[in-house]
């Protein structure tokens, strides 16, 4: 195992999880509950090596994801491994709040951090003043009126590249950067007092999406008009932006690769 | 206080709940939690008298509701009760789990469970070899394949007045009967894997709708035949019937009242 000459087996799975009881995809501090924990746990009791993952998107403490993407690396030799046999038994093993909606083997040169290209964001909002309880631990309960032209109009500005400081959790490390490129930002109304705010870009920093939609529900509460928004970035200040929306909103949907990097092999058809 | 002459006031809710965490709406034992005991208790601390509901539907352990109904008799003055305070109360006071939706004055006569002429059901089926982290604890995730069309054809023979003993948990009582009129039974395509039986009748037996739906389940995949259904109806044996759906998917979605007996007095905006 691992001696054996073969090229190293990358493996790259798509999973989805309720951000609820976990304190994040990773660690933060030591003896918490999260994501990659309990899906390392689980992957190591089927592969009996140890298993470290890289993420595309290192959601924080009761944020979700629909197709969060982690690889790593296995010492067997791929005909070693059975990918939907793996995905199974470790999707049984799991708690039902965590599973694993792709396995596969990862092109050559993947990486499931740096290949990826653009990360699409969701944001759920219950505008009602009535709560609902099948969204509690899924949406952000915002009482009516919001002004959802408004709210659309200071989207506008967000779009294209540019220094995110006003929205991110904490200054740009001495040798990184804020600026990032906006590629889309939209509102959806869903009916039923549901709107979801839908964004995608390159990257995010810490708390950005949150910070985003907490001061696009100011403009839509009327407490900061849509014309405030291009100051607002320029500004690079936090205090400028809103308050962070809460997590249980939030909900990593997709991450985008180039087409070359696709993943190969099936997921469960072939041994179910 | 209920010595005041004036006549009885009669107060209609209308529910909402995710019942995961509770063993029914009403108790079958002591020392459970119940929606029942979680809404009358709130409601007491509110109101400061005992409250005794009458209910549409007495969902079993783990079924949901998005629009059941109660009645209770409050000894208050009409002018004594402020509805839309009353209900903003309660639901600050109710784990998210129970929300009050409407609160409103009976008309005269109203019976929340003898006025009612019909009930809507849903029943949610994730018809997936994957797990969905975000429906688990509302649907029933059943493998494909299922075919679709048997099981809507084996809906047509459950259409109008039959005796259903075969799909009720207990023979009917001495004094009753297992006699149900079946005014509507489709299954709807919601896409991403997502099916739904959505069923209507004048009043269920007790497990009736999971039995029905445990049935048509066998036709999907091919245990039993559409054919049989109008037999298994016929047969008024249990044991004929599949087993019953697991209850996480069933959901009491709407009760029906005749139009001179709906509600008066609106929710929550006066007082927002």
């Amino acid at each position: 195992m691992g001696g054996g000459g073969h090229p190293p087996l990358r493996l790259r799975l798509t999973i989805a999880y309720k951000g609820t009881g976990y304190s994040g995809f990773a660690a933060q501090s030591d003896g918490v509950a999260t994501v990659a924990g309990a899906l390392s746990g689980a992957m190591e009791k089927v592969l009996k090596h140890p298993v470290r993952f890289v993420v595309a998107g290192r959601t924080d403490a009761g944020v979700h994801a629909w197709g969060n993407v982690v690889h790593f690396d296995s010492p067997r030799r791929p005909d070693e491994v059975d990918l939907p046999a793996l995905q199974r038994a470790v999707n049984k093993m799991l708690r039902p709040d965590v599973v694993v909606r792709e396995a596969q083997v990862a092109p050559p040169g993947f990486d499931a951090r740096h290949s990826a290209t653009a990360r699409l964001y969701r944001y759920t909002i219950l505008n009602s003043d009535v709560p609902d309880p099948f969204v509690v631990d899924t949406a952000w309960q915002v009482e009516p009126p919001l002004d959802l032209r408004a709210m659309r109009a200071a989207c506008d500005p967000l779009l294209g590249e540019h220094d995110f400081s006003s929205f991110c959790r904490k200054p740009a490390a001495p040798s990184g950067s804020n600026v990032r490129r906006l590629i889309d930002a939209r509102w959806v109304d869903l009916g039923d007092q549901m709107l979801r705010f839908d964004v995608e870009a390159s990257s995010f920093c810490q708390q950005m999406v949150r910070s985003l939609v907490g001061t696009l529900i100011d403009v839509g509460m009327g407490r900061k008009r849509a014309g405030e928004m291009s100051w607002i970035v320029r500004s690079r200040d936090r205090a400028a932006a809103g308050q962070p929306a809460p997590p249980q909103g939030l909900c990593l949907w997709k991450v985008v690769y180039p087409p070359e990097l696709q993943g190969r092999g099936s997921t469960l058809n072939p041994a179910s």
